[in-house]
C-alpha cells in the first residue's frame, strides 16, 4: 500500500486520476492540492465523488506533500510544473509529471514551441520519458517520470514499429490526428463553447502544434534518424478519445505484404498488456478504447503507401491512465491494476 | 426598401438577424454596430458571412444610426438595452428590443429578477410586446417593440387557448422546458464548455427563472386573472429549439374531449403563418421547427390532466425571427416575408 | 467465487453486465449466449472486450447454462424472457431477469401494456421487484428476481419518501422524464438513426409508456393506494442516462420546509449505498452519475408545489448495475463490489 | 417560371432540394414521386413542410412526370437512376441525376466500385458532370447532368489548382476526409444508429471509396495524366458537412510561397460565387459552410509539403446545392438564385 499525492486535482486528468487511484487496490490517496488557496472537498468540486472520496483540496505545499505520500502526481499546464517539481524531487518523492515540461529534451526546442524559457534544465535530463512499450526498463528505476502528450502516444506506438526496423521512409510520415475536446485541458476560451464545437469540425495549429517536436525527437530516435513529421491535429465534437490515421511510404526494396505488417505489428507488441493490433482489413473505432487504457492500432499497404489508424482515449492512455500505468511499474505492481 | 439598423450583432440573435435580413427583399443593412470601439469587418467576425456583406461592425452611435436607418433592432444584453433606447426613440428611429428590459410592465417584478434597478421607467409603458398571435393590432402602429423571451414565446402560444377560454385552473399550470444552448447567449462560462455539456442534461434556475414573471404577466391578461405558473428550465445538449412540456388540469364541468382541445387550437390559431397545430395523437419535434419561424403544438388530454407539447427555434420564434416578423408587421410588408 | 451466465449477451444490458463482471471479484463469467445460432467470440463482436474475455457467445441451452453456472442473467427483450424462465427456474438456478416481462404483478395489465398475452403467471407472483432500497429483505434470498425497468427506478427512488409518508397528493404525480438514447435498446428503427436523433428532441408514448404502470404498482404499495401518475418522456440526444423532473402538490396540513424534506430524504435513504441527496439548492446532472450505479435526488418545495429531480444511469441503477447489486445481496457480498 | 420534378424525394438530398425549390423564385415543384406505391402528403412524410407545400408523394411515372415537367432531378440511390433515366431522358425532359450512376465515364470502373454490371452505357458519355467551376461552358447546354458526388466536390475544388498548373507530383495526393453522417444517406443499418455513432470515430472504406475513382477520373483531367489518390474517408458524429485535410508534395523547381498559392488559388476561382479562398494562415472550418453552398479553401505550405483544407455542405454544395446551381446554369437564371 502507498500513499499518493495529486497536485493540480481540478483539470479533466486530476479528475481521472481520482477516479482511478480510487479503484487501485494498493494506493491511498493521501492528498489532493491545486495553486488556488481555497480549501473545498474535491467531492463538492466534483460531485460525482460524492461518497467516494472524503478528502479536502488544498493549496499544494511541498513539505506537506513530502509528509504524506510515496508518489506524487503532478496534473498541472505546462509551465508551471517546472516550477514545483523540482522541489518536490529534492523532498525524495517520486514524481510522475502529466506536464509537457520535461518531455522536450532540448530546452531550445521547448522554449520555441511553448514560448517561455525552460526554468529547470537540470531536471531535463533526469525525467525519463514514461512511455513503457518503448522505455518499460527506465521506468522501472526511475524517481521521475515525463509522461507523455496524448498525440504523441497514439502516434508514436501507431508508427514505431515501421520506423524501428527502417520500412518506410521516415521524411514521408503524415500523421493526420483527429482529438476530442478534453485533449485541451479545461480552458475558458470561446472557441471551447459547447455552440462553438457542436456539430462543428476543424483542422487547428496547422503543422505547427507543440506535440510535434515530442513525436520528432522519439521516431528520430527510433529512427536513429533526425525526422521530421508533418502533423495536423483536429477538433472533434466529442468529449474523448483520439484517431490517428498516419501516411507513410515505404522504402523501396522493403518487402511485406499487408498481412505481413499485421504480423511484424503483432509480434513487435506480442505480450504488450495495453497494445491490440487489429487483423488485416480492421481498424480501430474510438467507441472500443474511450474509457479504457488499451492503443488499437490497424494497417492497411498499397502499392507504396502505407496507411496505420491508431486510437487511444486522451485522459487514459493519452494522459492519466499511462501516468498510472507508469506508476504501477514503478512500484511493481501489476502493471493492468486498476486499468482494466 | 427600408434602411436596418443592428445593434448588438455579435451574439447569436445579432448573427441570426444579420442572416434573416440579407435575405430580405425589402430591406437594406446600413448599419451594424457593438458596444466595443473595434472596427471589423462583420465578414470577419463571421467568416460565414464572407462574400454576402461588406459592412464594418462599428462602435455604436446613436447620431450616425439615426442618420442611416429607419428601424433598428437592439441584439442586446438585458440591463444594456435600456441604456441605449431612450435616445434611439428619441431620434424618431423605430425599434425593436430583443432584451428582456421591456417586456415586464412591474418595474419592480424587473428589478427582482435582473436584480437590477430599472432606469428607463418611462418608456416601459410605451414597449409593445411584440408577440404577434396575440398583440398583432397593436404591433402594426407601434414605435417601440419589446420582443418576448424565448421560452415565454413558446409557452404562452402553447397554453394560450386553454387559458383565454377558462377551460384549465390556472393555479395548476406546471411548465417543463428544454432548451438548446443557444438560449443562454454567447456567454463565456465553464457551464457552458462543450466538455461540461455534452452528453449531459440538468435542470437550472428550478422555479426561479426570469422568464416565469413574463409567462405570468402576459398569461395573467389572458386569464384576467392574476396566476403564478411552475417553470423548469432544462438545458439541451444540443445548439437549437426549445421543447415545452405543459401540464395543466381541467376545470370542473368544462366539457372537451381531445379531439376538441386540437379543434379548439386549430380555430384559435387559424390563418396565424407561424403556428402549426399538430393532430390528434401528434406532437411536436425539434427538428421541424429548427431554422424555421414556426410554432408547432400538440394536445392531449386524460381524465382531467391536460398535456401540451409547444416547440420553437428559439434563435428564430424565440428571437430574431419574431423580431422580423414584427418589424414585416410595422412597416406593412408580408408577415412572412424572408421567414420561409 | 460463483459462475455466472449471461443470456441475450449482445444487447445493451448484456454488454454492460459483461463489463461490470468482468471486474466483479466474486465472479467468473461461464456462459454467453443468444438467441441466434451462429457462435462467435463474444470480442468479435465487441471489439472493446478483446484481451479481457475468451468466451464464445453460443445459442442459449438451458441444459448447459445450468451445467455451468450457479446463477443467471436474462438480459432479453421482453416477451422472450418468459419463455425461457420457468426452465432456467426449474434447474435450480437463481435467475435476474433484466426485462419486463416479471415486474407487473397483474398478468391483465401486462398484457394490455405490451400487447401479448403472459405465458408463465404461475411465476409472476415468485419474481421479487429488485428495487434493494423497497426490498432487500426479499432480495436476499430470492432465486428469481425481476430487475426494474429504468424509469421506474428513477421515479420510484425519487419520490418514495414523498409517497411513504402521505406527503403529496397521490393522484397530483406528475413525471416528465427524459432519457438518453440506450435506454430503448438496441433497435434497428428509422427513429434511432443518428442523424433522426442528433440535434433533435421530442416526447414519445405521450402519458401510455409500459413503465408508467410498473410506476403505479409500486406507488400505490407505498401510499397503500391505488394511484396513477402522469407520465411523459421524451428522448435525449445522448447516450446513457434519465433525468425525471416530477411535480407533485402537497397534501394540505403537511407542515415541512425545503430544508426538512432534503432532511427527510437524507434520513430515509440513511446508509443506501447507491443514493447521493443533494444539499437544499442543488439538482442532479447526468453528468455525475452516468458511468456510476449511484441515484442522485434533489428536492425543491414552493407554496404546495413539491418539485423532485432524479438521476441515474440507465444502464447500470436502471438496468445491469442494479442487477448486479441484487445478485450481491443474494450471495452476500458486499453490496457495492464491481459497482464503484 | 419553369416546372419541375423530383424523383427520389424521401432521402436526404430529395428533402434538402425541396427546401431549395420552394424558395426559388423561378421555380414550381410539379411533382414529387418515389418508387413505392403509396400516395401520401410529403407535409406528412417531413412534418416540416406542413404549410409550405401541398403535394402528394406519388408513385414514380416517367409519362406523368413528362407532362408536369421542364426539369427533374434524380435523387436516388446509385444503381436506381440508371434505370429510369433513359425513359425520362427520351420524353425530351432535362434531367440532374445526383446518384453515382453516370459520373464515371468508365463503365468498367463503375462495375468494380459498385459491384453491379452498368445498365445504360449509352448514355454514359451524354451526361455533363456537372461541377460548374470546372464544366460551366459545357453545362449550359446540357439535357443530361451527373451531379458530382460530395467527397470528389470538395476534394476536386480543393486540389484542382495545384493539379491544374503541375505544382505538385500528381502521385503524392493524399486525401484525409471527414464526412457527417448525411453523406451516406438514409441508410437503416446498425452502424447508424445514434448510439453507434455518437462520441464516436473512425475510418471506413480505407482507400476502398467508390468515390476514388471519381476523383482520379476527373483529377487525371486536370493534370492531363492518370493518378491515383489515396484517400481515407471518416466518419464525424454530425449531422452535415465534409472537411477534407490534403496532402501533397510540391514539384522540385516550382518556386511558389504560403502567399503565392493563396494568391494563385484567388485568381484561379476568381468570381466564383462558391468558392471562397481562407486568406493566408486562416483555414476552413463546418460551422462556415454548413447550411450554404459555398466552399471554403485554406492553403499551406512549408518546405516542400503542401496542405490544402476544403469543407462544404454534403447536402447543399456536395449534392442538392450543387444540383440547383446546375439548374440555374442550365436554365440561365442568376447562378445563386436560392442559393445564398
Amino acid at each position: 500500500m502507498i500513499n499518493v499525492g495529486i497536485v493540480g486535482a481540478t483539470g479533466y486528468a486530476g479528475e481521472e486520476l481520482i477516479d482511478l487511484l480510487l479503484n487501485h487496490p494498493e494506493v491511498r490517496i493521501t492528498s489532493i492540492s491545486r495553486r488556488i488557496d481555497n480549501q473545498q472537498q474535491i467531492s463538492s468540486i466534483f460531485p460525482k465523488f460524492k461518497n467516494r472520496i472524503d478528502l479536502v483540496c488544498d493549496v499544494t505545499n511541498v513539505k506537506k506533500i513530502a509528509a504524506k505520500c510515496d508518489i506524487v502526481f503532478l496534473a498541472l499546464p505546462h509551465t508551471v510544473s517546472m516550477e514545483i517539481a523540482p522541489a518536490l524531487l529534492k523532498t525524495g518523492l517520486k514524481v510522475i509529471d502529466l506536464s509537457a515540461d520535461y518531455r522536450l529534451k532540448d530546452a531550445k526546442v521547448y522554449g520555441k514551441y511553448y514560448e517561455v524559457k525552460h526554468k529547470d534544465v537540470a531536471n531535463l535530463a533526469k525525467a525519463v520519458y514514461g512511455l513503457p512499450e518503448v522505455y518499460r526498463l527506465k521506468i522501472k528505476p526511475a524517481r521521475f517520470i515525463a509522461n507523455p502528450g496524448c498525440y504523441p502516444t497514439v502516434s508514436i506506438l501507431s508508427i514505431a514499429p515501421l520506423v524501428a526496423f527502417g520500412l518506410v521512409d521516415p521524411d514521408s510520415i503524415i500523421i493526420d490526428a483527429k482529438s476530442g475536446v478534453t485533449g485541451a485541458g479545461r480552458k475558458l476560451t470561446e472557441g471551447f463553447l459547447f455552440s462553438e464545437i457542436n456539430e462543428d469540425f476543424k483542422a487547428y495549429k496547422v503543422n505547427s502544434h507543440q506535440h510535434a517536436p515530442e513525436i520528432d525527437q522519439e521516431l528520430s530516435k527510433l529512427a536513429s534518424k533526425k525526422l521530421n513529421v508533418t502533423f495536423v491535429p483536429h477538433l472533434l465534437p466529442l468529449n474523448r478519445g483520439i484517431l490517428a490515421t498516419i501516411y507513410a511510404k515505404k522504402i523501396k526494396g522493403a518487402k511485406h505484404k499487408a498481412q505481413d505488417l499485421v504480423s511484424l505489428y503483432k509480434k513487435f507488441y506480442n505480450s504488450e498488456p495495453f497494445i491490440r493490433i487489429k487483423d488485416a482489413g480492421s481498424f480501430p473505432r474510438l467507441k472500443d478504447v474511450v474509457n479504457t487504457n488499451y492503443c488499437d492500432i490497424g494497417i492497411k499497404e498499397e502499392a507504396n503507401q502505407i496507411i496505420v489508424i491508431g486510437a487511444i482515449d486522451n485522459l487514459l492512455k493519452g494522459a492519466s491512465g499511462q501516468a498510472v500505468q507508469n506508476m504501477n511499474i514503478m512500484c511493481d505492481f501489476p502493471e493492468e491494476m486498476s486499468l482494466l
